[in-house]
């Protein structure tokens, strides 16, 4: 019998259709290694030097407007060119290359320089989805773009080069590799189920509830079964539905409190700032019909047992296959059991 | 017309069957983000409170031999265990898991608590893989497992926690996914053109002679076309083996001189012990016909403009598609600018 808390075993994250290995023994396993400079900075509402305060000037000599909620603009550095020619490249099937065509644009979620998404309220979190929907059908409007990435990096542990908070949106003319992998895992069980796999899978973790930290009208956040990282998380939305231009006005309201509420029990974790990749997958664009796919966002962050030491995904995850030590259901029970208040807001 | 130095494009692993988003025009970016400490520490040749040292404690009360080359053992905080029984879980498809057997040793490449593998003479270095030819004759001999992964995290940076030189073996009774990857593209490759991928490749490789840093009687060392981290690299054995297991004496000293030949660039790069993950990849074993496997050494190096400023796969990494900023030829002119002589030795 497979004893999920005591013995080594592999999960299928059946979104990827790759395993991840699980070892719930190690976590007694001291930590010798780096700790994480611990980032206790108290920083300014308003900071002159930064290039995503209001009214500042950018890189490239542009002055940021005075704004209000938020605000975008195309990536001073973009990864992605607009004006890249279509080419390609390929010698004897070896060494295969094709240009690619894209806009990296970069959302400030608030004026304020000092705040986060957990310190920001409600309202101010509605803005950014708001944002995100309309910068996401403005994308789309554009044929030769396939697939719309939106995500954000949070903290300098997480190569995030600028504290104002902020997330980036890089859109593109093909359909990455981790898009391409979900699409068929979703596609294959669409066709067999008719029903989504994600609507399938959340009424499974609803009746478990071993792993589900939200649950609200429109959207859950569980741990999922599969989760890599410490504290992995995902949000899924009830309804089934393919991107985020189809939320209603209730949707996107309830997914800021989502957001909110997920963001707060991760700095309550371990009373700090919690770092963080975050990205929605959803369906490509202009490109055919996207039935079987299921809007849903992801949290990546790595931070193991405090605030400063992390997981690291090194030698054998890289050439083998990712792996945990603390089970997907501790982690879970962990952030079900934090507050709901902001720990830095908390009088106690 | 493509052109790699210019216009962002993707590049095909053909191991993986994954593509990497290559951005050459974004190396200019200036980067404001977090630096990483500056390890210039001097260590001891021995070190009384390191568990790697000879005649030291381990964790678990074990006093190490006094050894002379290179020692083996196995990990007193094993993420596989040997006597993990067998069990599985299946929730409506949606929740799987298996239960995982395996063994996990750690190497220690010298005695020597202040030397790196650059830092090593060849003999000693030779002891090494000679000690991995063993090691995977002998995890081999067990019928039960089928994977044998061997693998170095250099640095603190990539979650080594004892900074004394040494490596890892996990072996396994499943192919982890990244070698089933590799698995797939090379069987397809060799039923096709009954050769192996990688006798191909770097037969091309070694006619356009742009991306090779070490070309020697039986190894080449080569910035893959699809590289991903800003300095990765592949050593690949000119003769097409299997596994590591097949190497003659001859082979694995030249082995031993390419690793550190390599490493040795890879030090001078930015004057500094360069950080990396390393892993051989190579045929699974007790698992049929693997004649379309070719032996190989990736190494993963996450240093990008100094010492102190490594690229950082996050968010859209993650969510999306790795990415990288300078293209693999401007790394493989870099590494192949550096002298052969490590730094610290250099009279100058
Ligand atoms: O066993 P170590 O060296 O303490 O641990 C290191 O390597 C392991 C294998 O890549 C990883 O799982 C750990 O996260 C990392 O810190
Ligand atoms: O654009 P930023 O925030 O400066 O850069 C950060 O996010 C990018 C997208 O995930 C990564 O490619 C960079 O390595 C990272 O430092």
């Amino acid at each position: 019998m497979l004893n999920f808390s005591d013995h080594p075993h592999t999960r299928l994250n059946i979104l990827t259709g790759e395993k991840v290995l699980v070892s719930p023994h190690r976590s007694k396993r001291p930590w010798q290694g780096q700790v994480e400079d611990l980032v206790v900075e108290q920083r300014p509402a308003y900071d002159p030097n930064c290039y995503l305060c209001p009214s500042n000037k950018r890189a490239d000599g542009t002055v940021n407007p005075d704004y209000g909620d938020s605000f975008v603009f195309v990536n001073d550095f973009s990864a992605l060119l607009q004006d890249t020619p279509a080419g390609q490249y390929n010698d004897s099937g070896l060494l295969q290359a094709e240009s690619e065509r894209g806009i990296c644009k970069v959302i400030a979620f608030s004026p304020r320089h000092d705040l986060t998404l957990p310190e920001m309220d409600q309202k101010a979190i509605e803005a950014v989805v708001d944002l995100w929907q309309q910068e996401f059908e403005d994308l789309a409007k554009k044929d030769w773009i396939k697939y719309i990435q939106i995500f954000e990096n949070k903290g300098a542990i997480m190569g995030c080069s600028n504290p104002h908070p902020h997330g980036q949106i890089w859109a593109q003319g093909n359909v990455p590799v981790e898009v391409q992998k979900e699409d068929a895992r979703q596609q294959d069980y669409y066709a067999k189920h008719r029903k989504s796999l994600l609507s399938d899978y959340i009424d499974l973790e609803l009746q478990k509830k071993e792993r589900i930290i939200i649950d609200n009208l429109h959207f859950v956040a569980v741990v999922p079964f599969w989760a890599a990282w410490p504290f992995e998380t995902m949000i899924v939305s009830k309804r089934h539905v393919s991107d985020i231009s189809q939320f209603t006005t209730e949707e996107k309201a309830d997914l800021a409190k989502t957001l909110q509420e997920l963001t707060i029990r991760y700095d309550n974790l371990f009373s700090t700032s919690f770092p963080y990749s975050a990205g929605m997958h959803q369906a490509p664009v202009n490109d055919g019909d996207q039935s079987h796919w299921h809007w849903h966002m992801h949290f990546y962050p790595p931070l193991l047992r405090s605030a400063t030491v992390k997981k690291f995904m090194v030698g054998y995850e890289m050439m083998a296959n990712p792996q945990r030590d603390i089970t997907p259901e501790f982690a879970a029970d962990q952030l079900k059991k934090q507050a709901n208040i902001h720990y830095k807001t908390r009088k106690d």
